[in-house]
């Protein structure tokens, strides 16, 4: 990666822009609108941020082009205009972005590496780390302190697992797959039958296992269990936040997304493309189609029809829910109407 | 424990079923109906499953006997009916079940143990396990990778702590409990008081403890909080699932089910046999009796009656809730009405 | 900290309260109202639990002054009368606490410090530490086994980290912050774009960082992702319980309390001194006014006036919602008595 833009017009360079105002203002990084100095560039992609670019002290901003924003009579200012900002902010975070901060190549003295595991070239692999019986972690892997791959797992290239996550027996990887920090994959599915004399429950065993495919981020703290018999399969590119569960046989397609602390039961099947809100709850064996929407804190006992948008609980329709939101608000004085009906056809 | 069955024959033996069809049809495993290859048994326990029967792959199944299935012509599969195919499926996958991943037996040489902490026998502690101060870890305990015993902690015989589980000072497990990746069990109860000066909050001391009894299950990344006095009790033979949150000073009676995401708050009382759906929040104080059952995402305010099953938030007996769920969604259409009787009625 | 009260004297002149009964009657520690035994002091603050003193074999018991319960004829009890037990019961367990289980003074032998890493004075770092490069550990901080703290971060005195928990890279702790089990500070916000190509999603890079301020508490497994730029900030003395999701960008005033399983979207802002029930969930960038409170379960959708007290979902004000939740528990009656009058007026 080269250096990072350091003027206006770098800047406009690099994202694409066209450049209006001072060429030269310097550029050392970028913050939000109210918290950026002169030498940082801020971006605004709305009417509302557009009405405090006056009061910023901002040196440059980026903006959607439409937005009516002059940069005003401040010679040392400068206004970016593209057609999307939110493209352009992705762009300047990625030229600015510190270097990661990883282990140095190879293994640290103090992890502890199972001599029949076999590890790939310019694989990264930091203090404290366990690699399992014949584990398998591939090319240019980074493995932070504190990570462990147990046994019979495979990696693909260029997976980062972060701190203290764990990766259990017998999970296959993609490549490219980050699993941040006190993550857990592969634990056994939630599942019991009484035992025989009725006095205790037994787990069932979860003979499967966990399959992320390529390209795949899994949050802080969250789970991934392994399946009953089969695998649990989270699809390439899809991105699960910080303290989800994912229970055993679940089966997401390719670049869903999922928010935090939501929770699928077993055997969800979710497709490709799929948005899920936070806190979301999805009852088991329920499937979500490809491209479906569900709002935040939706509760689905019902198969998701592709495409739609849903919301509420029991999710429905979100323009039904919403029409059930807003009647359910003048539910006490609708009471009070009727009741004075009644009370006026009372005998 | 024997070898798993590599026949039809030999599976209907170990599940106590009726065999049709081809008794040499080679079983190496267990899968899905779908997803089962020639030479997997499959288990179908509904005519949903029945239905996917023709074009399944699978050589062998287990039926509930009553279901109207027939083997077909091919000489090559079998069906095997059995009375309760969810108990012959938990029969099989324990056969199947290959052999945990354990650290050798004794100590490793990365871990850290402290002199004064008393170890049984056969126990398995793994690298990079830490063990306090005059804990105590019974005969036949595996502490996995990373995990960590804290001080004058008492663990029974043939406990399993996960990889990266945390279980706090003072704390006591009985025999065959199960603490999964990343759990915490004992941090200090969530309660302050204002500083005297107003200007601080002060974390009242959390002086008690947690006991987790006897089969007791614990799920990867949940916590179980100390007791500010006393006990916070896990009663024999129950199961919490991952990212579920006990609270200080809960009172878990035996063989409950609690499922994930699930918020107990301080001084919960559940009963025995209780089961809790997914993402259930329970008010402090608040009793459920024993044998009552909650939909997942319920919010109890109010204790629930034994052998009760309630839902919604605030939850209460199902049947209403579900009346009232069926109620609210033709609300707009009521309002409807409602708007045109009223205005047939205004002056 | 000077010895604990051994009797009901003592404990009379710690509370600040007035002894009646037997002034020599032994505590050796408190215990709750049924499980106290005569040797134990316990707390009564309410009618219901002064019903239960006669039958408790509590010797002492700390009572709020105004409740009508006489010590009884047994010349062996005592009741203490203070203003505020709550306060007193506060007092009373700082004095019975047992000293913190700390590693030794010094660096243990298996922690892992980068060279370029500087540590304060009387420093407590324990097994299996990893610190990273040019980090800072403030003067008396005390990191538990297997507590992580990456590149570039900084805490100030007095904190506490505790095992297994892991601040990422270029954080910033202040003094006397504490930092729960397995608890992840750092990890990189959850935002995403799609690919040029269309066929993968590209995390955003979170170029900011997270500040913990003076006395911040985190709760064990809770996240607290950095921001996208500039810094997501706990304020000074506030505290989140275990299983909270904190996204990038939020803002946290002082003082203010979260309970566990709740999650704030990205860029929430949150005063002073605000209550927040378990299990809510915040829209991004909704803003909560200083000294508001949240219903456990509230969805909060639009922002919060200062000293409001909401609940619901979407989250409304709590009387409100209150009478809301009052109309909808009659709806199946009123559908009845509608369809009733409905029918009356048909033609």
């Amino acid at each position: 990666m080269s250096r990072p833009p350091a003027t206006a017009a770098e800047l406009a360079t690099l994202v694409g822009g066209t450049l209006e105002g001072c060429a030269t203002a310097p550029v050392r990084g970028m913050n939000g609108i109210d918290q950026a100095g002169p030498h940082e560039a801020t971006f605004i992609t709305s009417d509302q941020y557009a009405s405090r670019w006056a009061a910023s002290k901002a040196g440059v901003a980026v903006i959607t082009e439409k937005l009516p924003l002059e940069v005003g009579a401040d010679a040392t200012r400068a206004l970016i205009r593209v057609k999307n900002a939110d493209l352009a902010l992705a762009t300047a975070l990625e030229a600015f972005a510190p270097p990661p901060e990883w282990p140095a190549e190879g293994v640290h003295a103090s992890a502890v590496i199972d001599p029949s595991a076999k590890l790939g070239k310019g694989v990264r692999i930091g203090p404290l780390v366990v690699v399992g019986r014949n584990a398998q972690i591939g090319d240019g892997c980074v493995l932070q302190p504190g990570a462990q791959v147990c046994a019979d797992t495979v990696l693909g290239a260029g997976c980062v697992i972060h701190s203290n996550a764990v990766i259990r027996e017998r999970c296959r990887l993609g490549n490219k797959v980050t699993v941040n920090a006190c993550a857990v994959i592969g634990s056994e599915g939630f599942g019991y039958r009484p035992a025989a004399d009725g006095r205790s429950l037994v787990r069932i065993p979860h003979l499967g296992s966990v399959l992320l495919e390529d390209g795949v981020e899994i949050g802080a703290n969250a789970c991934v269990d392994r399946a009953k018999f089969g695998v649990t399969v989270i699809g390439a590119h899809s991105k699960i936040d910080n303290l989800c569960q994912i229970a055993h046989n679940c089966q997401i397609g390719r670049m869903s997304v999922i928010a935090g602390l939501t929770g699928l039961a077993g055997s969800v099947q979710i497709g490709d493309g799929v948005q899920i809100g936070g806190n979301t709850g999805i009852a088991d064996h329920r499937r979500v189609g490809s491209g479906a929407r569900l709002a935040a804190k939706s509760g689905v006992m019902e198969d998701v029809p592709a495409g739609a948008t849903w919301g509420g609980f029991p999710a429905q329709d979100i323009l039904a829910e919403l029409r059930v939101v807003a009647a359910i608000r003048k539910l006490p004085e609708w009471s009070r109407k009727l009741r004075r009906l009644l009370s006026e056809k009372a005998p």
